[in-house]
């Protein structure tokens, strides 16, 4: 039996892992959940699977928690109680599912405590994929791809050795998009960025796969997950997302993993890693139903977010901290109605032209970066 | 240094595989050549490899080579001379590149001997895939896939658990009639089935894949290589023989190999596995370049040969040794112009037909029936 934790319960990820783990009560059980505002799904939550905690975003919805709350159950609400009961929990796994750069603490407090963690939430590595991947071999602690393209990688490096591994080849469906002219995407509005062609996913997500923002977070997530230099990583658009990522080898020989688009899939191997377990809900894939699947190059005019992120990642240091928290205050402000869509790209640049990276920042220094930027930008100073 | 015997060394394979240990003569060496009629290549190959062992087909050839033998070179002729040699020789891998039943024989010899057997021969499966395999586990010998759709599923299921796989998938080209229509198909000549799209290969196995007879070998043998029931291993159609073979696993992910179709992978594969190997001559594969990948379905009446082929497998016993052995001879007949090119499903449908399936038979059966049924379909006395 594998105790687990759920970090963004209430999400796209979080309720598609208790889905997961629905599936196999024999197997699973879940000590602790935590979530953010959606207290009447976090009620149906703790009924069904009883976990032992539960922690909340707001102390002021504890309230509305009590009355529900099996008697085995305690809950508490912020962000130091989730760290504390991260500390504490039996949970040997961890998904942290949570949204945006408030999941690197929790992260980092689970790897302390020697987790296995599914790392849904890319922001970590992204922000901090230095400590974060340093503390991992000090704490002993594993970090498990759950995101499609890095399960992919993942599935495609079982059973090899890492020294005959030349390329990965990250997939992208090109996002909402992909069929606009720039001309278009001007005057795009957040309602047609959330209207994804392949994959249901949480606002954010669905943001950054329009502006490819999301791609150029995967490739560093992929640098540090595989420990790979970006110039053996690459991009290729794949509008059906059937091929979900490829990892080339030193004799040219290419494994990829594939499957209709579903999250089950690599949440599920995630949990049973290295082992599969059946499952239901993902369509079997049959290539002659598909019919045809489609390969283009990027573009470097209409996909600058993915290249800026290969810039800040290959500069290293605060240069992808402020990458993606320039990136978080920009999609929060063009979903209020505040920025266009191209705005996004633009406020991002200049954030990184004012910032001068340090090469080896600490964690407070890190932490301080990202909090300064996003601010900076919500209030439209990022200049 | 891994020591390395080629049969049918001047062949496509053959060939291919000695291009494969001049990469690398710091890791293999030739042990052993064995070949045909070509004796011009044949004493080039003696030359560059210095062989401890040449076995040629026929006595009459031995004093043409007698002049060109390095000191230390035996050469001898005959089948017999094959299967003496094979026991003898200190070469650990087998590669069995031979055309045909005839690489039966020496593949059982090789078995015997405990070697480990690049198999590029898949009559020696699909005529007697139950002896071979009992024995290489009786003797401790190995069989490594040579075919690039068996190599993709050998590569596939790296690093995972027998019990996870669900299905194989095998891509087939379409061979060289794949747009034509029926009634075109009617009047192909034996050099129109010779023209294939993607593959140069030996006449026999390009007129196999014409006929798709070739995709229909290759599910029999993938059964007996992967020990897969034959409702579980599907074909599907993929005219750019990019994806080479796919594996899917019970949590419905699929796990495929890729690459430009280029032999050498494969056969490398075979020689250095489980590890890679560098490898100069495939083209890298940028899926960006290549564009678009198209998939179909098979079609029950322009593949007849194909289902013939899962029948006598599934039927098993004697079946599959009628149906390759009377599509020898229909081919032969074929390339001969004695028989046309849809008389080659009929000829075999007639053979099946006309034959009471021995559910065990032994293996001196096996060899009878291979050659009375290959006997009559060259003499059109199939019925």
């Amino acid at each position: 039996m594998k105790k687990v934790a759920v970090l963004g319960s209430t999400g796209s990820i979080g309720t598609q892992t208790l889905e997961v783990i629905r599936q196999h009560p024999d197997l699973f059980q879940v000590s602790m959940l935590a979530c953010g505002r959606n207290i009447e799904l976090a009620k149906k939550q703790i009924t069904e699977f009883q976990p032992a905690t539960v922690v909340i975003a707001n102390e002021g919805d504890l309230g509305k928690l009590k009355a529900h709350l099996p008697p085995e159950t305690r809950a508490m609400a912020g962000e130091a109680a989730l760290l504390d009961a991260l500390g504490e929990t039996d949970a040997a796994f961890v998904m942290n599912a949570m949204v945006g750069s408030q999941g690197l603490k929790p992260t980092m407090t689970a790897i302390k405590a020697g987790k296995t963690i599914g790392i849904a939430n890319k922001e970590t590595l992204v922000t901090a994929g230095h400590f974060v991947t340093a503390a991992c071999k000090r704490y002993g602690a594993q970090l498990i791809a759950v995101d499609s393209e890095h399960s992919a990688i993942l599935q495609s490096l079982q059973g090899s050795n890492r020294s005959d591994v030349e390329r990965l080849i990250i997939t992208a469906s090109g996002g909402s998009f992909r069929d606009w002219s720039a001309e278009e995407i001007q005057h795009a509005t957040p309602k047609d960025a959330l209207n994804h062609p392949n994959w249901s996913m949480g606002q954010k997500v669905t943001i950054d796969s329009a502006t490819m923002m999301n791609k150029g977070l995967e490739v560093i997530e992929a640098h540090w997950l595989f420990d790979m230099p970006y110039e053996n990583i690459d991009v290729v658009i794949h509008r059906e997302s059937i091929i979900h990522s490829l990892v080339e080898y030193q004799d040219k020989s290419v494994i990829a993993q594939m499957g209709t688009p579903d999250m089950k899939g690599p949440i599920q191997y995630a949990l049973s890693f290295p082992d599969r377990l059946e499952l239901d809900g993902p369509e079997r894939l049959n290539l002659w139903e598909v019919g045809t699947l489609h390969f283009e190059k990027i573009d470097p005019v209409k996909h600058q977010c993915l290249l800026m992120a290969y810039r800040a990642g290959e500069t290293g240091g605060s240069a992808p901290t402020v990458l993606n928290a320039a990136n978080e205050g920009a999609v929060q402000r063009f979903l209020e109605g505040k920025l266009s869509f191209p705005g996004i790209a633009n406020v991002i640049e200049k954030a990184l032209a004012a910032h001068s990276v340090i090469a080896e920042p600490t964690i407070e220094e890190v932490l301080e970066i990202d909090e300064e930027t996003r601010e900076r930008v919500r209030n439209g100073t990022e200049m």
